[in-house]
């Protein structure tokens, strides 16, 4: 552990407003929750958090703003959202345009913030219970999947649940679903275990997002509901604008993991 | 028990839509969730909804409709929220107008209907765990209390939370709160155990709302959140038009108690 590791929620979100860190923020400011952030226009805003309100697995909504206010009320009253994440990505229609480092110059009233649970929370508590958890091991990224599990629609957001796939050795299997199922805000217990096909998943080798990791034997393949799920649903409504972080630049709350459950 | 306690859901809707049974639903379709009802129109939803979602606790949402549709995705998609509550309130800019039988007069597609949870499930699974029921013994309604405890405030929705008080006996307060605690989609956990003072109630002898009940030797009071607090709450705003349950007059749902956990 560096010394991010032991900054407070406060510093850290200090020294990434002053673009001193303009990098993932996997590590920094240990033992407090990371969340998922997507902006949208206040015109989609109550379509959005009903969708999410519906599909809590792969939507565990933290923090909503009020509308054009860039203080997330629950999680980080003292933060702005503007400018508190290392890095951003801009969307115009579905199109990526633009990956800023702060957001004043996009910021207007007429947009709402919501937070998101990000799975670094069970992650940790998977290792902490003596889980493996396999891309940390071996240094990549999670590989996700589109499921044939149709999220419920709310408006105009509708799509696939997206999951996450982490392989657990046989004998953890049951104690990986206790751990998780702590953790409904952060995607809670798996929404399937074993058979990828009964989900709708054709190829464990190719992932739609992230990265292919090797099922060893004697372990067994198992799905969370995934924070990508959101994004991708908004994405295809291709809204005049939609604002999210870019991918492990994460907002850092000032809330504990361990106030989560 | 009698015959309409082993009612399904689906006939227990029917006989009320039919307006055979236009009086209070405790103990019709046993085993089912039972959910309070607000409706508001759809320029209130958003802040509505980010209310609920910011006071988990006294407002627990269950299920929201689209935009001028009156049936709940969730817990009873055949259901129609117009007719199938035995009777309604129907407030304009904060008066009571109206008592109802049904709504299709009123409804319009300007409306969005939420589902809130009851204290009916938890307090079904405190007589099942052995911890006696005060209220429901005496035959009256649950002491309510308004509390120095303010809610989160979203756009024009703020105000107290409002608990309700079940006194249990000393040996019992651990377990009612591991029981309460296993249903956060019914106000989980108390917000409050032993001092009403501490919470800003002066005189548990007099209940802002509800009927008093005696408090035991080697009783202590226990406060949970109150689904009142959404209502109380919504007509502090004096919408033009606002529509809940009449008391006890609640909405069955298709979702059985032991599946809301």
């Amino acid at each position: 552990m560096d010394s991010v590791s032991f900054m407070t929620p406060k510093e850290a979100r200090q020294m990434i407003r002053d673009n001193q860190w303009i990098k993932p923020t996997a590590g920094v400011a240990s033992g407090y929750t990371q969340a998922n952030l997507v902006i949208l226009p206040k015109k989609y805003a109550f379509d959005f958090l009903l969708f999410c309100q519906r599909n809590p697995k792969p939507c565990p909504i933290l923090d909503v703003t009020d509308m054009g206010d860039p203080h997330p009320p629950l999680f980080a009253p003292d933060a702005d959202l503007r400018v508190d994440l290392p890095k951003y990505r801009v969307y115009r229609y579905g199109e990526l345009v633009e990956e800023p480092t702060d957001l004043l110059h996009l910021w207007n009233e007429d947009l709402v913030a919501f937070l998101i649970g990000c799975s670094f929370t069970f992650e940790k508590a998977l290792l902490q219970g003596g889980i493996p958890v396999r891309h940390i091991e071996a240094g990549c990224n999670v590989p996700m999947y589109k499921t044939n599990i149709n999220c419920k629609k709310a408006g105009p957001f509708e799509g696939p649940m997206v999951v996450s796939m982490r392989p657990i050795p046989e004998h953890l299997v049951v104690k990986a679903v206790e751990i998780t199922s702590r953790y409904p805000n952060v995607h809670g217990a798996p929404v399937h275990i074993g058979n990828p096909s009964s989900i709708g998943i054709r190829d464990l080798e190719n992932p739609d997002f992230g990265d292919r990791v090797v099922v060893g034997e004697n372990e067994v393949p198992v799905f969370w509901a995934c924070g990508v799920t959101p994004q991708a649903v908004a994405m295809h409504v291709k809204p005049e604008i939609m604002i999210t972080h870019a991918p492990g630049h994460m907002f850092i709350t000032d809330v504990l993991d361990e106030n989560l459950r």
